[in-house]
């Protein structure tokens, strides 16, 4: 599940845009929806690839037994969504470049799985060095 | 500022919506983003109130000075992008039909007000009591 991530945060790269992709699946791995960060390709400071794949997933009734899968651990905005809707489980490719609120939501009975796979790590690595200034302003991070 | 927010709140109503509106200013009162809740409208489970005016605020570097004015307590998916984008005050107009995250956030430091505003309490109470699947579906409420 972890490919369709990648594959969304990838295709954001090549757009020009924050390399984080998100997808969520059903608890028999339909995909349900699918998204990446659109700060830069939208101006949208609201679509982070978590959300960006909730929103693809269309208004559900019951999130219980649904699979959050992103290639970075989700900051608290979207980590209050999956905590909101009560999304069942949580895969994270990379919990190393960014510390967001896997933690928390495992805290509150989230089936988390922290993969730190080295793709989605080098990938983020290597953006937060190039474009500090950026990945600051999608986190919120001033000086 | 609470009247920007309810008038929002009330078009949602009008639209057959959920009647919860917010808006952001700036620290000297200037609007920056105002919104309401779209899931009826647009489908869109991922637009509450507040990130819906946090989105029509578009890209700022810096929220630390700004004040989210919403007319219902943020449930934890909006609180948490209050908290993420350090969004320095919210004020809300009704804690009482609905306790979400405000106290989470004061405990993190936003200074938060509650207003406890009569017309909001008496609006949401009402749609709850009116359509209680549309408002549990909106705040990911199961049976």
């Amino acid at each position: 599940m972890l490919e369709t991530a990648l594959a969304e945060a990838r295709a954001g790269l090549a757009e020009g845009g924050i390399p984080v992709g998100a997808a969520l699946f059903a608890a028999d791995g339909t995909l349900l929806g699918r998204g990446r960060n659109r700060r830069v390709q939208d101006d949208d400071p609201s679509m982070h690839a978590e959300t960006a794949a909730f929103r693809a997933a269309g208004r559900q009734r019951d999130y219980r037994s649904t699979i959050m899968v992103t290639t970075l651990s989700p900051c608290l905005y979207c980590s209050g969504l999956v905590r909101q809707f009560n999304i069942g489980a949580l895969v994270v490719g990379d919990a190393v470049t960014f510390g967001g609120g896997h933690a928390w939501l495992a805290h509150h009975g989230v089936a988390v799985t922290v993969l730190d796979d080295p793709r989605c790590i080098e990938m983020m690595a290597s953006f937060v060095a190039e474009q500090p200034e950026l990945w600051n302003e999608d986190i919120g991070v001033t000086e």
